[in-house]
């Protein structure tokens, strides 16, 4: 699944333009987001760890655990993302169990991810 | 939610006896364990880096991507076990969404654990 194709007819994506703040670590934060167009960057510190694609999610462990964003994303290229607060994400878990699965896939590999960085 | 509520009416548990192992590091392993009674150690090569009680969950990383157990599970005490294997997994996941966000919060939990230890 990629996640894109399941907002493609969001009807009310929320736009950033290149070189802006989406969202800043350290700060409150409780949206799921989901780049439905464009290019993003994550940054820790000063530091661009990953650059994301449509289908990227970003926000994902706020919404579901630590209510404050752990890094930083800022817009490459204009860009517009899909805005999945807490009532709409129960809602897909609810609705597309294909969707709580597909997170939860891309959350254990992360967790792989992290495991194979500390080993 | 404690997860041995929810499967506290588990009419085949699996058990084993102190001592033995229920998972092995390394082996190919597609299977969610639900702790229901007794005590587990989790461990990483042979150092016991968790003791887990009843309401944990076992492998649910290899059941959603690697396939492969990344950790030893041992029987502390005489222990049993609620067996979830991919198709129950994925009917848990459509029938308890609440099971789907619990999963997810403590994967999130974990992810957030592990941030720590890298930073």
């Amino acid at each position: 699944m990629n996640f894109a194709n399941l907002f493609h007819n969001e009807p009310n994506p929320r736009c950033y333009l290149a070189g802006e703040t989406v969202i800043q670590a350290g700060e409150p934060h409780k949206e799921m987001l989901v780049l439905l167009d464009g290019e993003a960057e994550v940054l820790v510190g000063d530091r661009v760890v990953e650059t994301e694609k449509p289908g990227s999610l970003f926000g994902e462990m706020a919404l579901l655990g630590t209510r404050e964003a752990r890094a930083t994303v800022r817009a490459r290229t204009d860009i517009s993302v899909a805005v999945v607060d807490e009532r709409r994400f129960l809602f897909l878990v609810q609705q597309h169990p294909t969707f709580a699965i597909e997170l939860m896939r891309l959350m254990a590999d992360r967790l792989e991810n992290m495991n194979r960085l500390i080993e």
